[in-house]
């Protein structure tokens, strides 16, 4: 899985509201919060699913009614269409 | 819910397996590795049932098959006998 170039990272970044690049650009991430711990751990659950059947993992901190997620590709060090792919899913799984 | 003292803190952690202060002692932690992600997220979800039962959550992260757990009361600033209670819960949900 090649890493995505500066544009290709910047481009589909755009159509992703509220990603952003972490400061060594080496992964994409975005807080999300919700009304209290149930929601946010239902989201976690369809988020998990998402990811089994990609087969591709985020990096997650959950405080309560928070969660932070960091997407990046272990085995290319840094941002590929498989991180794109599952912030995708993750958008889907917030509606 | 009042903090434990230094004693009633450490007396507690000595019951519980690999749950250790942080540097700030205003929090205990615990490391867990599993198989794979299906495993750890299992695990999770049988945290976040037992948390929403107690009405105590966990600060918790995930990468693929690791999950470190952090615990304190926000309300107390520091480690009171509901976050021991959460831990003995959290060692049965790793049984």
């Amino acid at each position: 899985m090649p890493l995505l170039s500066t544009e290709a990272r910047r481009a589909a970044l755009a159509g992703l509201s509220g990603w952003e690049e972490t400061p060594s650009h080496d992964a994409i991430r975005k807080e999300f919060r919700f009304g209290d711990f149930q929601a946010a751990f239902a989201f976690m659950t369809r988020i998990a699913l998402a990811a089994e059947k990609m087969d591709h993992h985020p990096e997650w901190t959950n405080v309560y009614n928070r969660v932070e997620i960091i997407l990046s590709t272990h085995d290319a060090k840094g941002v590929t269409a498989k991180d794109i792919e599952l912030a995708q899913a993750i958008e889907q799984a917030a509606r």
